[in-house]
């Protein structure tokens, strides 16, 4: 982990092919998210072609995920039922060998769930999509986990895997504006992590993508409301040759 | 059920006489759906010119449903509270003989919706709206359920009560596209059902504006999220002539 | 309180005070809120430059509401969790003295609300946001509150405390048909509570700002779904120049 890597960058055809899977095998993400996030999490899967699932209850979590290609777990806002949900989600990717992205949201402010990023991080291959301050929180415990790949976003979006480490500079400020962007960003990296083996590679084609729909959103909005309109246009709309333009700028 | 019925189709009057008495009453619709799609439910009931209540606590949830015009049950994310309160609200439907419809996303998935939506269709009168997959997976139910009026939607809408039958021909691809238009559609099924005591037609009349909104919208947008704004402006602002211009092509 | 106070009005550069230390400061506001409003919430608090947490767990509100500089509790959707959640949000409050906004949404329907309402109104120093229906159910109750402030929100906003007064005539009958802007106006309020120590001086302020977005919102929209989307570009859009005008008029 200490070692430097070599940061890549993935080319347009290679972020497109991971992305036509997603349109073609059209896979369900099953998503125990933050209930302000969940709304606009389901409107860019679906703009991404994925189809989006939400379930919490106890007694059908584990049954709603057994079918879909990856699971999201958010803790945005955590309750005393979604708590109880989660091991059974974490046992269907155990089983199953099911995609599991993981996003510790205000891991910093509540020891409660500092204990419950620890429980989940016990799982293998494990994808973490964390900002900066939520990633320092948890440096320690992801220092251990085993097979995870570490996708930090920000202004650059780092992603660090055993095998991988990608780079990716799209985006725009105005993705900190609107809320549960970022949430958003761990159910496209689970939709592309259900079509495509290699997690860092799944998880940089998302990112990509979201990141250069942000671009093409932010050239056509004038604030925060009308963005949020137009970054889901602009990710289903996402082509191989925008990408191309984009990524060579 | 097996006699083949001819199928209706409402006329433009016909249509505007309800959506007109939606806005005289204002009813206010209860509804306990799920939290991804409770903004534009919301959101949807307010252009249309009824008024949107949400509870979901055990102990307020029947004093709630009672001045309510109608009652919408959504499990798109039941969970163990809320599958409490479901039979405090068919209570209320039952004593009171409130217009109820029910919503059973995802029933296919799991069987704890299933074991939920068998309980609720013993409710006689009900209005069940589903998509194919879905109303499918309830055939045997629904087929002995009393009074039911069942309402498929998809590229062409069917609506099937005892009495009466329709064929809804309008909408757009673009509102499988957004999370939620599918379970708005229930809630204003439901404040229609409020305003006209033949559910079918409530129903008939309900996804004739929705879907005209959809062809509205559709032409002014250039993807899904600029799709869902005017979805909202359109309805709101659907006339008799709008719906006359529209029934007619 | 039956005593005739006069009725102040803030001038826009006592409103961009307010508004400019809230940028200045990025406060987090803790919101307990319901789900239906909880997204807009989030984005409104956003593009006022304040930063919206959002919890439930009862073993995690207090540590996430310790370093907030503001407490919202909205009951809109309470559940059994929230409603035990809600003593540790008012101990945070009381012992940490830190300003806490209190909506009580549709307090007149439900007897549960009532009695939540009651509780939470024992908090001294309070700041209640409600429309005339909700304040008038609550009257008895808020005549004994210590140190309340009361926000009456409709055509004309009136807030009354102990020590001031203010009447706020901005805004746009659309505010009405979208779901959660009243919701999120209590957001802001708590928001200026947490960098101005007047919560009347706060509550002119923030609803001044909120109230002038809609009027500029309602110029540049068809419907309530292109309001909802101007009206956070126009919040996150106002400066000093644009309440001076309009506080002119």
């Amino acid at each position: 982990m200490s070692a430097v890597m070599a940061m890549d960058r993935l080319d347009a055809a290679r972020v497109a092919s991971v992305l036509a899977r997603v349109v073609e095998n059209r896979p369900r993400v099953q998503c125990l998210t933050n209930t302000v996030a969940q709304n606009i999490t389901a409107n860019m899967l679906l703009a991404f072609g994925a189809i989006p699932s939400m379930a919490i209850h106890v007694d059908e979590v584990a049954a709603m995920a057994e079918g879909a290609g990856a699971i999201l777990i958010n803790i945005g806002t955590i309750n005393a039922e979604s708590e109880l949900a989660i091991p059974k989600l974490l046992e269907v990717a155990r089983e199953r060998g099911k995609p599991l992205v993981f996003d510790p949201v205000f891991v910093e402010l509540s020891p409660l769930r500092q204990h419950i990023a620890r429980e989940v991080l016990r799982l293998p291959n494990l994808v973490v999509r964390g900002n900066a301050t939520e990633m320092t929180a948890l440096a320690f415990d992801l220092a251990s986990a085993e097979g995870v790949t570490r996708v930090t976003t920000g202004k650059v979006d780092r992603i660090e895997s055993g095998a991988a480490s990608f780079s990716v500079a799209h985006g725009h400020p105005l993705m900190t504006k609107v809320t549960g962007v970022g949430c958003a960003a761990g159910a496209l990296i689970a939709a592309c992590c259900a079509v495509e083996k290699d997690p860092a590679i799944a998880a940089a084609a998302a990112l990509t993508a979201y990141g250069i729909a942000g671009e093409i959103a932010a050239e056509r909005s004038r604030g925060p409301g009308s963005f949020a309109v137009e970054l889901v246009d602009a990710l289903a709309g996402i082509d191989e040759a925008t990408l191309a333009q984009r990524m060579a700028g």
